[in-house]
């Protein structure tokens, strides 16, 4: 799935080797999916590595020894029978591994019955996460590529969103448009709400029909060799009574130029956040705009860094994130408009193209 | 998403508060987002519980705010803001909560920063999946009908597979129409694995078309009210030497059948795995079975019991889960045949309808 040269697993490699000897443990082992992914190249779903300064195992099953075979070449494939406990144990001890460094994302569970083995277990957070925050030039390739279909998808749907559709309906043809522009999977599923239920940031397509004077919330995401992305736009359904809305339409623009016009390597993450949370609160709206600015996008559709108010990250170059302020007013309807950045060193690069004015569909 | 009476949910609430008596602990903290489906028919992404004898809290954030006001009626609503920890620690103390059972699936580092706060935690495993193997007749019902739609949609796609067609062309269409049916999930991307792709038992769908003599190999599943289905059938494209393809499927309907013949309440899960692994073995293909033969299904498509050969599980009355022998040869292909099963109380019900005789496409 993810085809990229080896050379960038190598130094992705030889960075967890500089963290081995730093932490001073004799191996470390990866659990998490996502990471033996990015590490790998492995694009099925059971899959652990152990590696320590001089060597490297990559541990499935059964079901995929020949995808292992394909995707992982450099790597002694083990194929594990029953117990990943025991499995774990045995290559400790081949390698001579006391102490193991381990995901502290991995569950309790799998951390008492492995504490048991007699290995010395530290657990550390997020190592693979952030090295994944920064991103490396194939990987913003396919970022692009995922935005690309994203916005491809939709602007073939685009003269369907109409008074009359289901949400449901306007959901399901976007899901369709995505995979036939090539994705192999979609990170999430379409949201599409429209009136009251567009106060829901995260509210599910119902069978409702647009109508008259509708805010229409739409966010989706594409992806491209394993890599997602993620947008939203809003429109309004022409009607009666518009002022109000159009009024949030306008605070929330604003807020998300404000975000996108702070971007720059070196800045604080909570700074970028704070920029459009001001312009929100300035216009009225603070209580109704209860979520992060944004989040990193790559392997995963949420990932680091979180832009955020409650959490400070600097801001460097070759991060991916979003930036989505919205505000949802009960009853009434939401706003949100999300974009893709990618941090350039001299400013950024919005990636998503889509227009952002406010459109009266009529 | 569930929409089953309130006292479906109470039973589950009152076993639940059985366990916390029995146990001695003053509450219970349920983080797994399926187990809180579970517990109150929340369908968002986000949410935790706290439950005492007395108190039931429902923990999410301002994004779920009027989903969890339609949908987890009777429970105390509590808007997280920022850090869950903190959440737990001032609800804990508001109710007295000394000694916290959880779940033993939490991460590491969650368990890590509970037990900073000064809770005296205890981890359990498995507590309200040991209990969702067991449906209830709303359960049955709900994934009667998921089978029903995966069925209908293949139906529909049926006659389009033949020589010619992309592997992934059929997992596409078939994904359409399992959305038309009405199924708003799919558990899992639709596999449709030809010829030497055939032999990898989670294969992804490629670019490849089936050709003759090709053995393909679908698996598939729909999802009603939230509950899935999972089913897979394998068919055989015209040619010349299909001597050795035929004598497998027969092997794996043998052993299919074999495995489905011995399901009654009170036998034990290996037993019936070792059913259809004796057949495999005696027709000489014990080598080319590497996985279990079948996984409970419900709110999760993979869930308890599990019938392999290294776990022992007394079957009950309304478990429901799969049998899925396969036989895979590299280089030649493989065959699975999956049916889903509900356990009776004289015996069991087959709920897949789909007809397993040996079809040659032509």
């Amino acid at each position: 799935m993810i085809r990229i040269p080896t050379t960038f697993y190598l130094s992705r490699l030889i960075q967890l080797r500089q963290f081995i000897n730093r932490e001073k443990v004799d191996g470390f082992f990866i659990t998490d999916i996502n990471n033996v992914r990015y590490l790998t190249g492995f694009s099925g779903s059971l899959g652990f590595l152990l590696i320590t300064v001089e060597k490297k195992f990559f541990v499935t099953d059964f079901r995929y020894k020949e995808q292992a075979e394909r995707e992982v070449k450099s790597w002694d494939i083990i194929i594990g029978k029953g117990d990943i406990i025991k499995t774990i144990k045995t290559l400790s001890k081949k390698t001579s591994i006391k102490k193991l460094g381990i995901e502290s994302s991995v569950t309790y569970e799998f951390f008492r019955r492995l504490s048991n083995t007699g290995l010395s277990l530290k657990a550390f957070k997020g190592l693979i996460e952030k090295m994944r925050k920064i991103k490396d030039v194939i990987e913003i390739n396919s970022i692009r590529e995922a935005v690309r279909r994203a916005e491809s998808a939709f602007l073939d749907v685009k003269p369907y969103i109409r008074r009359g559709i289901k949400e449901r309906a306007i959901a399901l043809r976007l899901e369709e448009r995505l995979k036939k522009t090539g994705c192999r999977h979609i990170p999430f599923e379409a949201i599409v709400a429209s009136g009251p239920n567009s106060a829901m940031p995260h509210a599910r397509p119902t069978e409702k029909k647009l109508k008259e004077a509708d805010l229409v919330i739409i966010d989706w995401g594409g992806e491209a060799d394993g890599y997602f992305s993620d947008m939203t736009r809003t429109f309004l359904i022409t009607g009666t009574n518009l002022t109000k809305k159009k009024e949030i339409y306008q605070a929330v623009l604003k807020a998300n130029r404000s975000s996108i016009s702070k971007i720059l390597p070196g800045v604080r993450s909570n700074d970028i956040d704070s920029s459009a949370r001001e312009v929100i609160k300035k216009a009225g709206y603070g209580e109704f705009f209860g979520h992060g600015t944004g989040h990193g996008v790559g392997i995963q559709v949420h990932e680091l860094p979180r832009i955020t108010w409650n959490k400070s990250n600097i801001i460097k170059e070759s991060m991916v994130f979003t930036i989505e302020p919205g505000i949802y007013i009960p009853g009434l309807g939401g706003v949100r408009i999300e974009d893709m950045v990618v941090v350039k060193s001299d400013g950024k690069e919005v990636l998503t193209a889509l227009p952002k004015k406010l459109e009266i569909i009529r």
